[in-house]
């Protein structure tokens, strides 16, 4: 690979901003400085762009079972749109399966990404029982496969549900390993019973889903876990946190002590309840658990944000085609499948309606859509920053362009687009992965299975680029 | 000014950590790489070391009259030891009089300062009416004086507390203006009351300085002062916060979205009350205003740090002889010259009792000394951080190093420290002032007079280094 | 004055709700029982009703002065008018005046009530200053006036606004003497800089009123007030209390320990801000305050009610003509006369809107109406409940009832009714003060002059009918 | 039964105190008055004393089977005990099993109870499945038995503990019947784990039982209860709260407007976890679950109890031998039973430890340990007050006598007090159960089996004693 040099633009990081040229050799950034000059470089121009470190989304379901369907976008569309929209590295969930190896699930998902990933992805390891065989594989899972970050979910009642011993038993395994533990926090046996009412008294429409499952089903498990994580001096992350209940549970934590981290989704920050009584069927499209929420609700998370309550932005990607597959709910808002497509407008949508809106800082923006997910899921310091040492994952922004979100323009493989129609301010125009041209003026000019499986370092282990262990 | 290149050092900014080598030319910080090489150039080694952008201490009172005394460190004696701190910028309060135009101390100001200062410096300026003279002259005083930045005593009855109604019209005008508005905030009222009576008790040793001072005078009027803030949709800097009541009340108002802010000092995070009964009239050291607190508020206000709800930390550096000022007061607690020498140890002490026992991060120490109050005062980017483009006001620090602070090796010209024999770890080898040597192997080699004064850009105006403005 | 027997009435006290028969004699209920027959003595049949212990009205203004006119409603007609309300007490402010002898307005207060007067009635002071001379008077004035509560003004500027320094000595005064300090909570610093802004920017409608008094001031004021009761070590009784961000702040102080009770009024849970916007300038009638507030405070306030944050209701009876008193305000607001008719209403709103609706119980109203006024300002166990020994002050109340609030109906000397054409549910139907109707039959059968001037116990000290002390 | 008067006695209710004499006919109270003459009655001298309602005891485990073993004190022996202390009567818990008909357990305690009360009681019902035959067997036993209070238990893993969907079933069933839930807040997974911890690395003294049950696992459970609570729109009681922790969310939850009520008991108002820790396994008679916490809990607790975010007392009565039964857990805190003696001395230490200190008043007394449980239990008015009508349960109380708590002196059947060697203040010198002496001048003079079951009303259904419905 020949040096590249991206000259004139504004380079933001997760706490400055300043004009500079960058230099890029072998993958990685090697030089920032004033008027930079590099013979046989080439040169990309930055001029009134600002230049970010690649998002990276550490919340994905690329091709992924659910509900007797398959998610459609795979590791080829889902990355490609990722890569469009501002996004260089993805961490998806490995799902598993009770009573068999974890590595089993591993294979599948190595199996599904490895020719297709045109970005860095890594997975996550979802965690349903700790019996001994558990135990005894997890240690070589860190250790070969950099998988150091678990999932435990605390609804879907007799799916994926796991009980209390569980997830405190995840939590001090995970203690014990150097891993952090994500929570899907929604009390399953309180929906359960809700669902059933629901059904039972002929309430069959996509607005159920929520009405059934209440901010506070959310709240209570968020609590719960933090809890937990408190008595297992363990460590949480607790995924997309849609409401204020579950916040302020957050913040609660924080304040004791507990080492306790939140992630939002941009379908929390913008769209609310109503979407899901869109006549038509159309509410389907706006299923996600846990639900949209009442919309004063949007206020409570953007200030979390910006207070640092909640500290990471995730897309929860999980797309299903309108038809063909969240029709499979008509008649009953249970069978919709949970999910949307999220991946390409995550890192625009934070921009537009947080840093253009005076919500949060450009250096916020950059901390919540990379940094901060680099540093707590053990990319940093090769990803999630602009800094010499670092891969060369790198957005130019244009921050003042104006478009409109649609199914017509987005690349995500479903049917439509959950924010169709909306106008946000700023576009990624070129993205590179590890210097290489992924986007270059807005087209994808990347390659399947260019993207490398990403091993990830341990929980709090985070390196410098010269070795040295340093602290979050 | 020749080229210097700092190499090997590990870099730490706001938010990153990494090792890389920075070239200085002209003042700034004009590239930073790998490896660097450049004909001619200084070499500094920096193994092993961190390189920090230079403190900030925005709480300062060189040579400032008090209670019949004038504080003993002036611009020369106490930018040198701030220097040897670690420290290459503060900002001094410069002390208005009713009645007469505020032209008058900015220019003793600028008088005392000008050609003693080994580092760079700014003022804050106090503000204890709003008369038309008042209104008529800030204008001018911000554009001209590049004085971004107010002062309100809530405290010291009789002679700088300022009535809610001053204060209210100060945040008003300064939001019209573009001021941050910093507030002393204790209610002065009630400590007069409280003095009077103790005295009229016989209650005269200096352990009554904190007991007439309760928290709750501090918490009151903190909570108030933010109130108004709001009330006045302007912006709130509160001093020298000392415990954890006061620190709930900016937390509680920042999550009200108010643009309130906070600021603590090494004492209130290391030393406590009981060092006010230390006997032969020695608690007379430990005076302060706040005074030091009960011990379990020490662990509060670190997390407050860590947890954002606290952002900056001010050495209130005012120090005064023990022999010949402080005794001032014996007999009389009220006598005793309020303050102590913190200016050289506020760098260190944050390291060694923050970062080293794990109670906030590399980079949040970098925020919290330096980027954070560049950022509030209207000094970003040209100080605060490490970036190309920004001065080389640069801190080479070494981590390991065990050393006891004490008045024998301190170089505040006061006969006391106030951690005497304390052992701290990490000590500022190497610091530079716009790219030229202060100290040197722990010498100083700087210049009397080669501080520049700064003139600040209004809050909220950031720019970035080619002129854009950015938001914080 | 013969006996009476109440027969097969539903008597209510503070705890219990039973259906028994009241023997009176000689003022006092000397007998509770089944089947009470006494030879000669006359019965009131209570059949259908509730038998209630008196109201007790702690917040009254009759014949005041205040904006250049005088409060409509003197001791008569508001006396009259509170008796068909259901209120046997009132307790009135005694308005001082700074550098006099606190004696003054006693006598002169004693002058307005002693001939008109048809229930009990008793005074607080107003402290505007604490000098020499007014320590000195002050303890007689509780000895031989047995006037235990001060009253205090944190508002009003420049007119009987008193600083912190005087609230925090009335206090510490009041502890001492057995004394409780009442505290109109806002800030009137601040709302003097907003009611000039204001009418500068030519604002000068009755909606101003309530914008330039917002909750914020209120709630910053009753933080103050009960901060300093804590370093007072003293008690506190926040007046009139308007807005959920005080009651929350009177919740917290009572979590910290503090001896900080909270009243709040009709209008603030039954009214809302809108109505000041009324036309034809009729939004001048809803000049209170502090002022009505939004709607979402009233489900708070009556919550705190019923969570025992906040204790008592008061009327804040202050009344005047909207032709000929309100009207001053025309085209300025500021010019508005405070105040409203709401001594009549006060008992049968809460019943009505708190009783029947759920929000309280019927054991929470005589609490809230009466009891706890009666332990509070030292009128226990004279007044305050139905039990034997305690002055027969009753009423006979039709639970059933509907009819219509109207300034047709109503018995107040005003030409408005604040809550005109408002149905409630249930009314007072004979009332007796000391065993004498007052109201029998819902009409006016009493005598001027007939009440008693309450000399009322210190703070504390409250007394069984056998004079053992006991505790609140 | 002939008529009895009460003479001279200070009679308190939950908001009254007043002298006067009480007449008692036919088991009820017939009137109350001064100077009450009867010819023929029996005249009871009260001069001096308090008289009180006779004291309920919401939480009992007579004769119960638990851990291998059966609590010491029955029916016989606890009720003597309980009535020497002041209570006149108890409900128990009835202990039913899975897959059994509800009805064999009740029929069970009625058996160990019939012949031996000497004091009114009643059953609580625990659920610990919600299955068709439970939903189907329900409605006779509220109707039938009038068992209107059903308890669930979060802990005791794979023993009592109901998962949340049974509780949130159960609580849905209670709204729709008109029951109360009744919880054991404490999360079983969790505490699961650490007991095998703490086996697995030795640590069976009888402090670990405290150390493997943290407050933050009672907090999380209550939490977790309020919030289904609130999700079922039902009512709820948590029993024996211990921790500041968990006393705070139950005032969360009643801010919310939940209908949740907290009982805490003496044992964690008075002992603390220090006593487990007591040589030669002495610790294992403090065995509590929840257990003793640190000593700063009590003034929590106790203020709690004083502003109402808890409303009752219960004595968890669950007496173990200490040679015998305690000390099956030597080598094992596991095996050690929970519980102690408590049911003699609730009522004393709550007089003692917080009338005569001055932490609750003596009106909160008797609605702490009397009033609000009648109410709550549907026993009121009934039982519970001191009023016309009411059953003459009925405790002369000497408030001055000061005693020794001992195992030589109480009436339990147990080899020890929780209290050995604690002074008092105060204690019942005569007790009436509906007007029949059961303990006169001390001594008991009852007989077996004279307290009758109670059938209870259905919760919020409360009734006057003229059978108008009342709210609470």
């Amino acid at each position: 690979m020949g040096q590249k040099v991206i000259k004139n633009g504004t380079i933001v990081t997760g706490s400055d901003t300043y004009v500079a040229d960058l230099l890029i050799e072998n993958e990685v950034i090697s030089m920032i400085g004033r008027n930079l000059t590099v013979d046989g470089a080439e040169v990309v121009d930055a001029s009134g762009c600002y230049v970010f470190p690649g998002g990276i989304d550490p919340h994905t379901h690329l091709e992924m079972p659910f509900g007797g369907t398959v998610s459609k976008d795979d590791f080829e569309t889902g990355t490609i749109a990722a890569a469009h929209g501002g996004t260089t590295s993805v961490i998806d969930f490995c799902i598993t399966r009770k009573g068999e190896s974890l590595r089993n699930p591993i294979k599948e998902w190595h199996a599904k990404s490895k020719d297709k990933a045109v970005i860095d992805y890594g997975f996550h390891l979802m965690i349903s029982e700790v019996t001994d065989d558990v135990l005894n594989e997890l240690p070589s899972i860190l250790t070969e496969e950099g998988i150091t970050s678990f999932k435990v979910f605390m609804a879907y009642k007799n799916v994926f549900q796991a009980d209390d011993g569980t997830l405190f038993q995840t939590l001090k395994t995970a203690k014990e390993l150097g891993a952090l533990v994500m929570v899907h926090a929604e009390n399953g046996d309180v929906i359960d019973h809700l669902v059933k009412d629901a059904l039972a008294a002929g309430n069959t429409d996509p607005i159920y889903h929520a009405l059934t499952r209440p901010p506070e089903a959310e709240g209570e498990a968020t609590a719960r876990a933090t809890q937990l994580t408190g008595l297992a001096n363990s460590q949480l992350y607790v995924v997309h946190v849609s409401c204020d209940e579950s916040a302020q549970k957050i913040k609660e934590a924080r304040e004791r002590g507990y080492d306790v981290w939140g992630e939002t989704c941009p379908q929390y920050l913008v769209l609310d309840q109503t979407y899901m009584e869109k006549p038509n069927f159309e509410g389907a499209k706006y299923v996600w658990s846990p639900p949209l929420r009442e919309k004063w609700n949007q206020d409570k998370l953007w200030n979390a944000l910006k207070n640092g309550h909640l500290q990471t932005i995730g897309s929860d990607q999980c797309s299903f085609d309108f038809k063909g597959q969240k029709d499979l709910g008509k008649g009953d808002f249970t069978k919709i499948p949970n999910g949307g497509p999220m991946i390409e407008d995550r890192f625009s949508i934070l921009f537009s309606e947080g840093v253009k809106k005076g919500r949060i800082t450009l250096n916020q923006f950059v901390d919540i859509t990379s940094t901060r997910i680099a540093k707590l899921f053990g990319l940093y310091p090769k990803k999630g920053t602009i800094s010499v040492g670092a891969d060369a994952d790198i957005v130019i922004f244009d921050p003042e362009v104006e478009r409109t979100l649609s199914v017509d323009t987005h690349h995500m493989a479903v049917d439509y687009n959950a924010f169709e129609g909306m106008k946000v301010t700023g576009e990624p125009v070129t993205v590179l992965s590890r210097g290489e041209f992924v986007i270059k003026d807005k087209q994808f000019v990347g390659t399947l299975g260019a993207g490398n499986y990403l091993k990830r370092a341990r929980y709090g282990e985070l390196l410098t680029n010269d070795s040295d262990k340093v602290s979050v």
